[in-house]
């Protein structure tokens, strides 16, 4: 099997400064085309340690993915780290000089720099990836049956020479057979006893077929995967079957989405709308919604009610249900919900009121304390939840957990 | 110099199924006691792969810090590796024992499983760092002068165990001083001009101090580092001084800090509020804003009016400004904004509206294309941006450039 290493370059990954997102989706995308990842590494803008780094990974892979480095500052050492490692010479490349000169005078409308014009330096034992989104380009090389992938940090950028270039380039020297994952996701049911309801099942698979469990935000993921050739295909089919029967209780999915990616189908296959009242998750449950493509057809929008004001004057909660019962209340997210979905004429609304902290808290509302409730034809329930995190993670689960209600409640 | 790598366990880092957030957050921890990180490192579940990961990592550092595999399930071979690598059995640690049992019977109200009460097991040749937000314990080794932390890959339990037990042990083990970060964020400038803005000071700069250039949202970060010792602190301190009044006309801020915590402090600072309309960025300003505690006190929240229907029924926004001008436009965004501020009584009011793609451009209007208002008590301002990316980025690229655009009009 093709085994591909990612190494990442950039001192603002070891200081934290930056997570590293780059990686997952390479990984992502390599993983589609059959190529398995070996290791992936993170070094800082050191001239030894991305040289050792290149030694190291291509004793174990036929496949190196280098990212970063290759801005137009002098803290940017990878193209001539790379063209003394590949024993070259830096020379123009002419289609990258006319890209970088497009770009400025054309997007930019601004006089090109020296050292933009360097961004089209290239060594001379590389293919250049010609970069369609930037400045610098992407470059390929070979030493001993391994190739060498090296593309800007900048992850649209990387993005766009993966797509364009990288993976066709891939296919056309490789002969991959995809790996097949199967993954599905249930909730109200912990990692522990999900296990112990498959524990058979786990135990009679063909040692062909690896699964994992993948905790997400409270629900728990299970997955499947081949080690690739057509035979595991069906083999792996006729297990998640089975699998699926086994969980058919707490099942949300059988596709590897996501719960805002679910909610999303259903509202399209069933042409409804929703409308969301958020106080705790400020915005996020909107954000998740509003990050799909296409979700304008059914998400009217909502109201972030963070403050009392809001969920009166835009909501409508009387100024009683709030004294009476609190703003962290079943009543009070009840009338939130009743009050978005009349506010937005659409067919549900969903709503959320809770403690995230680390301030707020009382003896019987403790941090990670959220009600969260739905309003349809079919009328209003409301749930609480109690989680017992950092803000971040509340404002996380407060959130997932409030559509996995709406699924709920969709019927 | 103490030095430190991270290993990252889990097949899930692989194939891209989880992006890793935790080594971002161990190195800016690690990075304020002085320790640098050399590497990070991501390894399947996979024994010989994170094997070679330990033998290769401990050739090179002082520290390891090993998050994952320690959930109860069959994929999770990090405990028993350890307990081979280091030569010990497992045996039941009684303080571990009773942190399980006190999470099944007193949190979760469910009976143990045997599985759980497995979780409780550990090698004798550790040091056990006890779980105060989960059920499987850490653990400490030692292999000639290494010191080797493993943890479990679920972020706030490995966080609460690098706060309260890792870095007092790393403290006590090793004499830390700290690197110095200076870090300011400009806006308006691009990474080219501002390298040549900056070209003689960087030229002029005492070899140790390092600089680097971290572009974040169509913004850049410039971060001066030294590399430990008392004498830099001062040196730091006077360079920094020198770069801020370099970049002075860019300058958001001194501190490392987002734009959506600027802001948060500028409303502190001046005890008024602010409502967001958002069309485009759908939650996402809300979002970034309540992710930061403390911001109900001047955070009113606002509407997410992505249907016309709530621009005009929630914000007021009229329906011949949306026939005429379209929703996307300057109009139309001065109205919602003029509306929430209304709506919501606040002192600001922020909206945007805007094409984020795939779908939805015209030729006038083509994705990317964002019309931004604040309203205040000074009048009502407008601006379009154009961006020129994916969903996902044209979202994160408009809400913060909308933030930093408030900013400029707070004056």
């Amino acid at each position: 099997m093709i085994k591909a290493s990612i190494i990442t370059i950039g001192d603002e990954l070891l200081i934290g400064q930056t997570i590293d997102t780059n990686s997952a989706w390479i990984a992502t995308e390599l993983n589609k085309i059959g190529i398995r990842i070996h290791r992936r590494v993170a070094v800082g803008d050191v001239w030894e340690e991305i040289w050792d780094a290149l030694n190291e990974e291509s004793k174990n892979v036929n496949v190196i993915i280098i990212t970063g480095g290759l801005g137009p500052t002098s803290d940017d050492i990878t193209k001539p780290l790379l063209c003394k490692y590949f024993n070259g010479s830096l020379v123009i490349d002419p289609l990258a000089l006319e890209n970088v000169k497009h770009i400025f005078e054309k997007l930019l409308n601004r006089p090109m720099l020296e050292r933009n014009l360097k961004q089209a330096e290239v060594p001379d034992t590389c293919k250049v990836i010609q970069n369609k989104r930037g400045t610098a380009p992407g470059m390929i090389f070979q030493k001993e049956n391994v190739f060498f992938f090296s593309m800007p940090g900048v992850p649209h950028e990387m993005k766009g020479m993966m797509q364009d270039d990288v993976i066709p380039f891939l296919h056309q020297k490789f002969t991959l057979s995809p790996v097949l994952h199967r993954t599905l996701l249930t909730a109200g049911i912990g990692e522990s006893y999900l296990a112990e309801l498959l524990i058979d099942f786990e135990r009679e698979l063909p040692n062909s077929i690896k699964m994992a469990y993948l905790p997400s935000y409270g629900m728990v993921k299970v997955r499947l995967s081949s080690q690739g050739g057509e035979e595991n295909v069906i083999l792996v089919e006729t297990q998640f079957k089975k699998l699926k029967t086994l969980v058919e209780a707490y099942l949300v999915t059988d596709e590897d989405k996501s719960i805002p990616e679910v909610i999303s189908q259903l509202y399209w296959d069933r042409k409804q709308t929703l409308a969301v009242a958020e106080s705790c998750t400020g915005g996020y449950i909107s954000h998740l919604i509003t990050m799909i493509p296409g979700s304008s057809s059914f998400f009217m929008g909502g109201v972030v009610s963070y403050a009392n004001e809001m969920k009166m004057d835009a909501l409508g909660v009387p100024a009683e249900t709030i004294q009476s019962f609190g703003a962290v209340s079943l009543q009070t997210v009840e009338k939130m919900a009743e009050g978005v979905r009349n506010l937005a004429n659409s067919d549900y609304g969903l709503a959320t009121s809770g403690i995230m902290g680390p301030g707020g808290a009382t003896d019987q509302k403790p941090v990670g304390y959220v009600c969260v409730a739905v309003s349809s034809t079919k009328g209003t329930f409301s749930k609480i939840f109690q989680f017992r995190f950092d803000r971040q993670r509340n404002i996380e689960l407060s959130a997932l957990n409030a559509l996995e209600f709406l699924r709920k409640n969709m019927g």
